[in-house]
């Protein structure tokens, strides 16, 4: 399983993966799910896959190919976010082409589903949702995130505190208690935790971090959010109902 | 969708289920999912289920049938809680007997969930969590609640507060949390709630009772809950990421 959120705030993009894969519960590995195809000063792209390992990785190895071997049009060429959307649909479909027969064969399904978000010099920041069928929808201010993978156990705190103009710092903080809820409740998702909180004009992606088990600020905002909804719990009080 | 709860606790039993039904987005409508098949003074044995309506409301004629028509065994006759969930089970088979065939002609899945708690006279309370197939588990000291519908949204308020030592009102507190997460995130799970708290060795259901948007106690709980965690995220100090 995975877990993967992207924010579109006024002031920015938060972009957060999870790092365990698994096939199975006797086979766990961690690998990164965030993929950076910025450039500094010009582009910011940033990539968060949900899925099939394999596919995953087929899709962002079309897209380094691309830019690579400088074959039209690809994400370092690209002049606006709808068209890098455009593109990582058409990597997807590519590897659809190649690959969703021989998974069928196997009972495999092609389920996949990829982050896009970031910034290319002209626009505003821009985050998208893109579809095992390469189509895609974008965030607006009233549908300011989207998640990927295990969405539901940190679906709650999002939609209590997540509003466009959110304070970056304060959207990362949440977006850390959405995954400490996430990890808590389902074990195929896992830290170390690749997070990008992106300024809105900064053009670069120094903000980019792994969060690890013992990252001081992350242990803090674990301890100190399961202590207090157990103060907010025990502070409410109880019914009567049994007596 | 459905949501429903069942806990098992050293002092008793809380179970509660949701009450709203859909086919689609454009014919939802309100059914009770809970069935009480008690004797006061003999035995506590209240059924929620999960899953297609029909198949539901068949499993429960079928229970209200052999208990009318004096069919052994049956829910009134039985000695222990180990049977009576063995009755609820070879109902579900039943059913699965006459209608699974059809159901698949119609590409419609036969995926039902029951929980069944009670305590029978010389006994204590138990909680069973039986499957599709009619086969089923008990709760015990150490996974002393069980969730059958849309689980997700409301398991992790569980998971930090229910042991099997709450006590009986705390419980129910942290039941109608879940619910309210749960209700918060999925349209297809709706009030009123039918709510259980049941305290071991009473053999009554009074305190069955049905909780609407306007309890003057869930709307207390639910904006005390709300304002409390915005209240617990805003003191958790935020990162200093982005400057």
């Amino acid at each position: 399983m995975t877990y993967c959120v992207g924010l579109l705030l006024e002031t920015g993009l938060v972009m957060a993966s999870d790092s365990r894969t698994n096939a199975g519960v006797d086979h766990v590995a961690t690998f990164p799910k965030m993929t950076n195809f910025s450039i500094a000063g010009e582009r910011v792209l940033v990539v968060l896959t949900s899925g099939n390992l394999a596919i995953s990785q087929a899709v962002v190895s079309h897209l380094h190919k691309a830019i690579a071997e400088n074959i039209e049009p690809n994400l370092h060429s690209v002049t606006n976010m709808f068209d890098a959307a455009r593109i990582v649909g058409d990597a997807l479909r590519a590897v659809h082409h190649e690959d969703a027969e021989h998974l069928r064969k196997h009972q495999a399904e092609f389920n996949q589903a990829i982050l896009l978000g970031g910034q290319i010099q002209g626009e505003s920041p821009r985050l998208f949702n893109i579809y095992a069928a390469g189509n895609f929808i974008e965030a607006c201010a009233e549908t300011p995130y989207f998640q990927i993978g295990e969405t539901k156990y940190g679906k709650p705190i999002l939609d209590r505190v997540i509003e466009n103009r959110s304070d970056l710092n304060e959207a990362a903080k949440c977006t850390l208690i959405s995954f400490d809820s996430t990890i808590r409740s389902n074990l195929s998702v896992g830290t170390p935790i690749d997070l990008m909180v992106y300024k809105s004009g900064s053009f670069t992606t120094d903000c980019i971090q792994r969060i690890t088990d013992s990252d001081p600020y992350f242990s803090m905002l674990r301890k100190s959010w399961a202590e207090g909804l157990r103060r907010v719990f025990a502070e409410i009080p109880n019914p009567d109902w049994c007596r």
